[in-house]
């Protein structure tokens, strides 16, 4: 075991700091967030940040760096209130990544990635076709993280577009039917297998009874 | 393709909504947060909240709901200033489920789960042995999400204890060598294989660099 301290992580180059601090949360979420400004533009960008936050009412949230990357789909998101969530799957990760090139303002990256810009019902954020779980997002409210100048968006859930197959009875959704993948560091993704389901837990109830 | 409105997912049971949001996010990390308090009882809870928060400083943060869960964790942070972030492997998921039970406040679930409560150099909150990447956390702040009443809490990296083989020269961790799990749902494990790693990505760069 090595340790590495706070001052380490400092001294390290800029991108072996942001690989490790990046890497060191453990997976994160795989999710192209689609926006579209006021003037029509639509903006897709990979999120590794979103995260929920509640469910009744239901909520999620993410991390936006607004000072550091184009601010495009912060400014869209403002301006217009909405967003989808777009869930990242094994059969076009590389046309996911390639939205985090830095385009120009004006430019689609539903366009540059070939990922099909999709509408649905009334919702005037687009939605990308080859995603098989969509979320209709609207803006509630955000937080100035003081320390490091980030943003915590916050947002509730409009609709969810899914396969029926993937809801359970319980509730639950089978994101492993769909192939969603998982991220860690900067660029590495991951494929996901089911491993162990629990049923719910009392003082007392060890071993654990599994579900499946 | 089903759709799912806020009214609906509002009309849920309360186990289902659970289970739906908490699935909706996509793959969640998978960390067990290790505290002591002040008069000396340590505790152990499951979180799949963890996120990268930022990297200059190395800034982590998580979500927790104290008005709703027993507020041993949170009450262990704001006493003390200081937790741990304990990475879990495939190897121990039934144990560190475990201690999501409602156990009593003077219980340690450290005993209860039997996982090893650790301690390294000075840092007060106990680590978990089992654990390959730990993490001592200091708390820097905390936010008040109004609209659902849950806390956002903010803390810097102190130190990152790992084995030297899963650290790359790049920075990046490699978590899939020591057998990191994700999460879904509320208790769904899931275990995790590289499936692609890109190169940092230039518009006109398509298809993309594999890293490996």
């Amino acid at each position: 075991m090595i340790e590495r301290t706070n001052a380490d992580i400092l001294n390290m180059d800029k991108i072996s700091r942001l690989n490790f601090v990046n890497s060191i949360s453990g997976y994160k979420s795989a999710n192209l967030i689609g926006t579209k400004s006021k003037a029509g533009v639509s903006n897709l960008a990979v999120f590794s940040s979103v995260i929920h936050l509640g469910s009744n009412p239901p909520l999620l949230a993410f991390v936006m760096r607004p000072a550091v990357v184009p601010r495009d789909t912060y400014q869209n998101i403002r301006e217009t209130g909405k967003f989808s969530i777009n869930h990242i799957h094994e059969d076009f990760v590389d046309k996911a990544h390639y939205t985090s090139a830095k385009f120009e303002s004006y430019i689609s990256e539903f366009q540059m990635a070939k990922l099909t810009e999709e509408y649905l019902g009334d919702f005037y954020a687009p939605f990308v076709g080859e995603s098989k779980i969509k979320i209709a997002m609207n803006f509630i409210e955000e937080y100035n993280i003081k320390v490091n100048n980030t943003l915590f968006i916050v947002a509730e859930i409009q609709s969810v577009f899914l396969p029926e197959t993937t809801l359970k009875k319980n509730g639950e959704v089978n994101l492993n039917e769909v192939n969603d993948v998982c991220i860690s560091a900067l660029y590495n993704y991951h494929k996901v297998e089911p491993l162990a389901a629990f049923d719910y837990v009392r003082p007392g109830n060890f071993p654990l009874n599994k579900l499946k």
